[in-house]
C-alpha cells in the first residue's frame, strides 16, 4: 500500500500514543491496510458483536431452540439494548428501547405526538432533512388527510421563525447527513416548547458519536440508528426514546403483540404495556439485535464527551494536513465551528463521486452523497491520527494530479 | 435417554426409509437426542442459514464493509428472499418481498386495502385470530377513527355470513395458531370477492408447511412469517404478497426510503417504486435477512405438496401410536379431516402446561398455548416417523402415570 511507505510525523504518532481511547482499537476488527472513514454510514465489526452473533446462533438457537426466548433472554433484547444505549443519550434506561427501523419508529412517534397535541395538525421539518424522515411524515399526511396532519418543510435558517401555535410537532435531525452540521438541541427544543410544540429528534448521525443530554435538554421524543456509530451491523435495529413524562400517556398506532402488557396472555383486545415496551410492535429480529447488543459493549466504559473531543481532534489533524491547494480545490460545507459539527466532514467538489472512488481505490473508505458531496467520518474508537493524516495526504495528492479523472473512477452504483 | 432404549417397530423404520424427504434431514442441525415438535413456533438451524450468517458477518461485513451493500447484494436481500418464497406460495417472484415483521406488514396492507376500497370502512376478522392481527387492526381504527376504519370480529363459523357490501377487507389467518384448523383460502376468497371485499391472508402457520396457490386462488394480499416453518432464525423478517393486479395502484403509508423508486437520489418528496419494492419501509436488517436467505435454500428442490403429504403421514403415525386411553384423556381440537389441518396437532387437557413441561423434560420439545392447549408441530423436513412414534409413546406413558403432576413441571414462564 502506498501509505505503508509514507512517513508519519512524530507529532502525529505522539497524538495517537496519548489518545484516551487507545485501548479501544483492539476491540474492532478492521481489514488490514484499510482506513475506514465511513463509520457514519456503517460501523465496522467488533469482536463483541461477532461473538454475540456466534453464541446466539450456534449455541442458543441451535441447541436450546425455542427455550432461548427465556433461557437466553431473547425476549428482553429490546430492553437490554435500551439500557445500554440510554447512557449514551443522557437518558434513563426506562426511556429507551431497541426496535424496528428509524422509519417505522418515526411513524409511531409522529402519530403519537399528533395525538397528544390533537388540537394542532402541523408537522414542521427541515427541507434538507434525511429523506426517509420527510417521506414518513408525508405517508402519515396521506393516511390521515391534511386537516389532521400537514407536513411543512422550511429551510434550516427558518426553523425558529416557523414555530407557531398551529404546529403540533417539530421533527429535526440533529446532525445533517450531507453537511455534517449539528443543530442546538437544547435551544431549539426550548423555542418549540415555548409555543407548545413537541419535539422529535432524529439522532441517526449523533448516537455513539456525540455527547447527548436528552433528559437535561427536555427533548420529548427521539429515534436513532443502530448501524452507524453504534456499530450494530448492517441494518441493525433502531431505537426509540420517549421522555419519562410522556410514557404513561403516549399511544402509538402500530399495536403489535410485543407492545402488549402481557403478550403471552393472547387477549383479543390490545392493552398497551405501561412502560417503554409500549413502543414495540412485532417480534424482535433476534440475530440482528444480538449483534447490536454485543457491539454496544464497546461503549460500556467510555465517556461520550471523550469520544466527541477525540473526533474533533481527528478532524483538526485531517484539515491541518490538507495543503492550501487542496483546501482551495474542495469546498468544506461542514461549519468550521466545532460546536456546530457532528462527527463527519463534508466537502463539495465537481468530481466528488470520482474522488470518493479514487480514495476507495487507495483503501481509504469514504462515501459520496448526490449530487456532489464527499463525506468523511471521524470515529475515534477505531480511527487514529495517523490514519487521517494519511487520508489527507493521499487526498491532497489525488487532487494535485487530478487522478480522480481516470476512467475507472466513473462507474456509479448505489451505496448507502 | 428413555427413548434410546425403546424399540421402534419395523413398519415405522420402513416409513422413514421410504420418505421422499429423507435427504433433507442432513441439512438441519438439531441437538442430539432431541425430538423437535415446535417448528411451528421457531424453526431450527440449518447449515445453510448458519453459513450465510457467517459469510455475511465475518467475510462481507468485516472485510468489505460498506461496499457489501452492492458487492454482496445486501441491498436486494428483500427481493432475493421474495424470489425464494414465491414458489412456496404459488406466486410470482414479482409479487413477494421480505421485510419488517408480520405486524408492521399487516398495518401496511390493511391501510392500503382500505384506500383501494375507500367507500367502505369495515375490516372483518375472526375473534380467535392471532392477537397481533387484531391489535394492528385496532391500532389503525384508533388512528383513523371508526368512520374510516372499523374492526368487526366474528366467530369462525360466522365468517361467510358476515360478508356484505360495507366490508372493505376480510383479514384471516389460514391456519389457526391454537387449534391448527385450516381455512379454505379459495372458497372464502371467492365468497368475499363476490361482495367486492378484498382479502388479506396471514400465512404465519402455512408458508413452508402447506401447499399454497395464492395466484390461482385469487388472493389479494398476504403476509407470512420467516421464523416458523421457513426456519429463518428467531424473529426473522416476515414477507408480503401483493397480487400482480394490485401492484401498480397499491399505496401503503409507511413510506420509508427503501420503498422509494430511487432511494439514493435522496429526493425530498416520496415517489414509490413501481414494483413490489414499494412495500418496503426502512433499511433491511441484513444479518437476520441473510439467515432467512440461507435457510430458504433448503426449499429450492422440494415440492410443497410432498411436504404437506409427509406432515399428514407423520400426524397419522403419531395419532395411531397414542393408546385409546391417551386419546380419551386428551381432547384433539384440530379437525380430524386432513383437508382442514395445518401442520400441527393441538390437544386440550386440564394440565396441558404441565404436560408440555413433562414432554420437554423428556427432550420432546412441544409448546403450550393458554389456557389449556398442548401444541405439536409436524415438520417432515427434519422430523421422522420414528420421532413422532417415540413422542406418542412417551406422551402415553406420561398420561398413564400422571407424571405431569410432579411439582417440577408447574413453573410457568412466557414462551413464544
Amino acid at each position: 500500500m502506498i501509505y505503508n511507505e509514507m512517513q508519519i510525523p512524530d507529532h502525529i504518532i505522539e497524538l495517537d500514543k496519548n489518545s484516551p481511547l487507545e485501548s479501544k482499537k483492539s476491540e474492532f476488527l478492521l481489514p488490514d491496510d484499510t482506513i475506514y472513514m465511513d463509520g457514519n454510514s456503517l460501523g465496522p465489526t467488533t469482536k463483541s458483536a461477532l461473538d454475540e452473533i456466534e453464541t446466539t446462533t450456534k449455541a442458543h438457537w441451535r441447541n436450546d431452540l425455542i427455550s432461548s426466548w427465556n433461557k437466553h433472554s431473547w425476549i428482553t433484547l429490546p430492553q437490554q439494548i435500551g439500557e445500554k444505549i440510554a447512557p449514551l443519550l443522557g437518558a434513563k434506561s426506562s426511556e429507551v428501547i431497541g426496535c424496528d427501523s428509524i422509519s417505522v419508529n418515526l411513524f409511531k412517534l409522529l402519530s403519537a405526538a399528533l395525538k397528544i397535541n390533537h388540537s394542532r395538525n402541523i408537522i414542521v421539518s427541515e427541507s434538507g432533512n434525511f429523506p426517509t424522515d420527510l417521506y414518513i411524515a408525508e405517508g402519515l399526511e396521506s393516511l390521515l388527510g391534511k386537516t389532521k396532519c400537514s407536513l411543512k418543510t422550511v429551510e434550516k435558517s427558518a426553523i425558529i421563525d416557523s414555530l407557531n401555535t398551529d404546529v403540533a410537532v417539530l421533527m429535526l435531525t440533529h446532525v445533517d447527513f450531507r453537511s455534517g452540521e449539528k443543530l442546538d438541541i437544547r435551544a431549539i427544543t426550548k423555542a418549540a416548547h415555548d409555543k407548545g410544540i413537541l419535539v422529535l429528534w432524529d439522532l441517526a448521525h449523533s448516537a455513539g458519536a456525540l455527547k447527548l443530554d436528552l433528559d437535561h435538554d427536555n427533548v420529548d421524543f427521539a429515534v436513532g440508528c443502530g448501524y452507524k456509530y453504534l456499530n450494530g451491523g448492517p441494518g441493525a435495529p433502531a431505537f426509540v426514546y420517549v421522555a419519562e413524562r410522556h410514557i404513561k400517556t403516549i399511544e402509538q398506532p402500530l399495536r403489535g403483540w410485543m407492545g402488549h402488557t402481557s403478550p403471552f396472555d393472547f387477549t383479543p383486545s390490545y392493552k398497551p404495556a405501561t412502560d417503554i415496551s409500549k413502543m414495540l410492535c412485532g417480534t424482535p429480529s433476534v440475530i440482528s439485535m444480538a449483534s447490536l447488543n454485543g457491539a454496544l459493549d464497546v461503549f460500556q466504559d467510555v465517556d461520550m464527551a471523550v469520544i466527541e473531543q477525540q473526533a474533533h481532534a481527528l478532524k483538526q489533524t485531517f484539515l491541518s494536513t490538507l495543503t492550501n491547494e487542496a483546501i482551495t480545490d474542495l469546498k468544506l460545507i461542514t461549519p468550521t465551528n466545532s460546536q456546530s459539527q457532528g462527527s463527519q466532514l463534508s466537502f463539495t467538489h465537481e468530481y466528488a463521486f470520482e474522488l470518493s472512488q479514487a480514495l476507495i481505490a487507495n483503501k481509504i473508505i469514504v462515501d459520496f452523497r448526490a449530487p456532489n458531496v464527499l463525506r468523511l467520518g471521524f470515529t475515534p474508537l477505531y480511527l487514529e491520527h495517523r490514519h487521517v493524516y494519511l487520508a489527507a495526504t493521499i487526498l491532497t495528492t489525488l487532487l494535485k494530479h487530478q487522478e480522480y479523472l481516470k476512467p475507472q473512477f466513473r462507474e456509479r452504483k448505489a451505496v448507502t
